[in-house]
């Protein structure tokens, strides 16, 4: 039997071959790549010993009335974490150490990719935020505060304008890059809501990480060693944090998925998001079983779908166009309860409006099947420009009823792109061999229509009218992106990293610029790269325990060995400091429960807390120079083994 | 030569014996005294090597147009820290690494005291501070702010309040005390003039611990080990807390006084304050050269002051009482400039009340000369019971003219203790062989009397109405009170840490009652000890700099040995690695100095950043197999020494 078995080391579901089109994963060192390394394998750094008595560990029966995930149940009730208010909690002795294990974790990978630590303030002057527009962006999440001058001041959700400024001021030419600069500190975000003890919090602990650079691509990295003077682009530092996450979250001891994410409106051609598989996760993830192809909701391709049978749009009415009253219904939803019909039979069309591209300045109205989501990266890269959800008013005097549009609105209009979804371009419905019934907006306030048909309604060729393409979230059932035959399959997962290609948002808007080797001023081209470390904490919980607690993986465990005693008395209790002693020699961290105790509770606290292997010695044991083990995913009472033997016993089970 | 010696060790400056009479410091342990340890010698650490161009470190010539003392001028030149806003840091990579050095050495002693490290919120919410009123307390001090759903929170500025609330909900009965606990986090204050770079800010890092007990006294510790269950009284924390304040100010290579503090209106009965000498150190200390007594300004005692010849308040007046018009001088000072006397020809008397004690609501006013402070824990002690400056209206009410009191007034009143220091309590000017000129109030408001005399103006027996005893602050010059014949003088010093008996001031207000042995429910008792981390940063910075720059103790610099190249090239590089590479793996942190710059550059920039040791690697010497060595303190260009013998050169120099 061997710990390490406790939860599945993850490396199995990343998903190499998944980007291997973008950034060559597959070809990284998978070493530290600078000569700055800590070695911790060259030495065995002596492990702590603490007891029980004199350290604060308020095990509890309840739970807090709010907790319901088992990370802030459990957390709570074994005394690692203590809720202060709303969002914003204590981490308490135990809790702390697995935050600090972590940590080093952490640090040590950050610190292999070169990156050096510094730490950025947390409240910080709001005019820092004018110029990229976050202090308005950002909304309620923020918070702001006046000092005693009156200065508005905000307490840092994340830091890309303080790190941008402060390289700004210190670097001129693209001699002094690329750079690459970390932290670990405490971020403040006003949640409406907070929930899941550490999963989303108002005040938490991330690593941010933010790398500068003359340009995109571009190697620095020459025979395992970093050189500078502009080369090393963000692709070849993006791909070393992307190695460093692999390795940190495989080193915690966690079963994770790197997705595919959404680069999203700050644009930039990659990002990928790091989850904790964990059936508790509010992220779904689609997972190709067959490639392992692995992408979030709003990033996630859908292979091919084939056509229906006849072709697109056709189908016969089901009926004339029948025009309903349909008041106070701000959604699908609304509308299906009071007309008694399906949301797969409801057609949405959301309106944007292009910037750029080859429909620049013209109106998109992206259609798609009631229960399915327009996705707007998809809707974009179809129109080959940016898009936005156009201005109401401007789009309400162009003759769109917003909330009650229908596709037959496109018709005959030449500022008009409409974009059809596969599902939704059907008029015959194949599993009831009828035609389909569609209902959609009537293209006035307030109002639907039943008996929507796409030959009759939209001039009598929609194909003139109408483009065909995917422009919706994937879901699961979709087919694969990847493998023929094969359909998408949905995880849920709990996001701890997210890593970014930023491009130049934020030196452009900070008029953070170089002079490049051709003389030329240009911005800065940057990536950013968080961890939610506390979170990490919680999401490793959910994903290891069982129903008694806690099942921490070795190299997070505040504690490797609990030593219990059963009656602590003089005899029991040298018998515990000699064998901590041995235990801490070789390098574990010891925790030893001296309570004055029924064994019953502290048996049940063992397993609430969590720590890999228990020790008992009682006196019987001890007679025969014996202490029981048992490992923390052992049934029943464990087993008899000489103390001579312990030492390597643990080793064997830990396997650090 | 001893890079060690660079910065006197403090030991030989801490005043042991002055404490003796209270605590038995020299009796304490001086190693670890639980089971926890570190152990950092048992193993050689691989160090670190980094490399200037791949770090950011924007050293400048210029300082901050704000900066004024030493350590701001050079921490933000060498490129430690970066202003972000007023009394805010950001803490740049080297800056970084000495802050971690100071935390480790921190953490490592704090353990060994076998207090628990744990991490609590820097935002609370404000009700948080309601029942030990200081929500009021802090004024503008106190950074408040409103959440989304406008409930109010403060970031914190120190935690007694939200670890005794934790403490309460974990603990019950005397037998899980004493209980120690501390953290290392960031704090606000809301200073309204922020200075002195990292020496006053607005957002600091602290070390703060809280310690639980039972009683007062009381041993816990018994053979080296810590028992709990009720025994080990806040005495015996306490010095074990001050004993590892002196390890840890002493690890730092710190120059250091451990001066005795007021405890102040929190009452208790101790208070130690730990002061880095520093010339240029808002802080007064006094020390007896003698006998290595220190305390600060407020604790301060004086030693016997011989009465003058013919006694107290002895001396024919120096002409009629004369009474002037003063408006507008709401001081001594203003009220010398308009009579043009000196303040030492003035005598000041303070109104206080009584509160207990033998002379239980009576008003007792402190008289002393007005170059000189009345003392407000002498007076209580004299009066045996707490004082307060008494009501304005109340007082003034009972006659006495605020700010224009006289002592005279006290003369046939049964309701008025009238104490004079020895200094005011005098009628003969021995200096000028003539009668004592005083000017004092006249008893009304805007006036003064000139010419005030003690036998006169108290009805003829001053001894009747006056006490004198002494109820100032000492000042330098002022006789020792442990060496007869000796004076006290007067250093400066940086406050980085205070210790503290707290009593039962926090657990009181806010009914952290615990069962005794006894049966009986009583408060808690407490005490808490803080260290101003990053503040130990600009400390040792003022302490230990020269002309040119920052000179590290070798513990806490953020590399032991920098590696300069003349002209970086292949080969030199090479050579570089590869001693880099031994010294590393000998302990030491190794910066390389890889930049294309001239070596007059990075010859300022060494001796600006304050490396202990810089390596001068160039094509002459590398010839020799041998590089130029230089020690930080070392005037010159250093001296060759054969490659082979550089570890063994670096490990004598720099002592650790």
């Amino acid at each position: 039997m061997n710990l390490t078995t406790l939860v599945r080391i993850g490396v199995s579901g990343i998903d190499f071959s998944s980007c291997s089109q973008t950034c060559d994963h597959a070809n990284l060192h998978s070493g530290p790549m600078t000569t700055e390394t800590h070695n911790t394998n060259q030495t065995t750094v002596r492990g702590d010993i603490s007891r029980w008595t004199q350290s604060l560990i308020p095990t509890t029966r309840e739970a807090p009335a709010d907790a319901e995930t088992p990370s802030h149940i459990f957390l709570s009730r074994a005394g690692y974490i203590r809720k202060v208010t709303a969002g914003v909690y204590a981490y308490l002795p135990l809790g702390y150490r697995v935050l600090r294990k972590v940590e080093q974790i952490v640090r040590e990978e950050m610190n292999a990719t070169g990156a050096g630590e510094l730490l950025l303030p947390a409240l910080m002057p709001l005019e820092l935020l004018k110029p990229t527009g976050r202090d308005q962006d950002y909304g309620d999440l923020l918070i702001t505060l006046e000092d005693r001058h009156g200065r508005a001041q905000f307490l840092g959700p994340t830091h890309e304008e303080v790190i941008t400024d402060t390289l700004r001021a210190a670097v001129s030419s693209y001699k002094a890059l690329p750079l690459s600069v970390y932290q670990i500190q405490t971020k403040y975000r006003d949640e409406f809501r907070p929930r899941a003890g550490l999963l989303r919090c108002r005040e938490f602990i991330m690593k941010d990480a933010y790398s500068f650079h003359a340009s995109q691509q571009g190697e620095a990295v020459q025979d395992g060693c970093i050189i500078t003077h502009g080369a090393g682009g963000l692709d070849e530092t993006y791909d070393r944090m992307y190695q460093a996450y692999v390795n940190i979250f495989t080193r915690c001891g966690l079963d994770f998925t790197v997705v595919e994410a959404e680069a999203g409106p700050i644009g930039g051609s990659a990002s990928h998001e790091f989850m904790v598989n964990a059936e508790t996760g509010e992220d779904t993830i689609l997972v190709c079983p067959s490639t392992g192809y692995a992408a979030n909701v709003e990033k996630a391709e859908i292979g091919e779908r084939p056509a229906p049978e006849g072709g697109y749009f056709c189908g016969d009415p089901t009926g004339d166009l029948d025009t309903v009253h349909t008041p106070d219904c701000p959604g699908i939803e609304e509308v299906c309860k009071l007309l008694k019909v399906k949301p797969a039979n409801m057609l949405k069309t959301v309106v944007f409006k292009a910037n750029g591209g080859q429909h620049d300045g013209k109106w998109i109205l992206a259609c798609v099947r009631g229960d399915q989501d327009v996705n707007e990266g998809k809707v974009r890269d179809v129109v080959g420009g940016s898009v936005a959800i156009g201005d109401i008013a401007a789009a309400k005097a162009a003759g769109f009823a917003i909330g009650y549009v229908s596709p037959a609105i496109a018709a005959g209009r030449d500022d008009v792109v409409l974009l059809v979804d596969p599902d939704a371009a059907v008029g015959f419905d194949a599993a009831k061999s009828k035609p389909m019934f569609w209902v959609t907006g009537a293209d006035k306030p307030d109002h639907h229509v039943k008996h929507f048909n796409w030959q009759r309604d939209l001039g009598g060729d929609p194909e003139k009218t109408a483009t065909v393409t995917s422009i919706r979230n994937a879901q699961a059932g979709d087919p694969s992106p990847r493998a023929s035959g094969v359909s998408l399959e949905a995880k849920r997962g709990i996001e701890v990293g997210h890593i970014f290609k930023l491009g130049d948002k934020y030196s452009k808007a900070m008029g953070f610029e170089i002079l490049g080797k051709d003389g030329e001023r240009n911005p800065v081209i940057m990536g950013c790269y968080g961890i939610g470390v506390s979170r990490t904490v919680a999401a490793c919980v959910e994903q290891s325990c069982d129903d008694n607690g806690i099942i921490w993986p070795a190299p997070i465990t505040p504690y490797h060995i609990l030593v219990t005693l059963i009656k602590p008395d003089a005899e029991t209790i040298a018998a515990a400091d000699a064998l901590a002693d041995q235990l801490a020699d070789s390098g574990f961290d010891v925790l030893i429960d001296d309570r004055d105790e029924r064994p019953g509770v502290k048996f049940n606290d063992a397993d609430l807390i969590g720590i890999p292997i228990r020790l008992t010695i009682g006196a019987k044991a001890l007679a025969q120079n014996s202490v029981e083990l048992k490992a923390r995913t052992d049934a029943g009472k464990g087993s008899l083994v000489p103390i001579a033997e312990v030492v390597e016993r643990c080793r064997t089970l830990l396997d650090l």
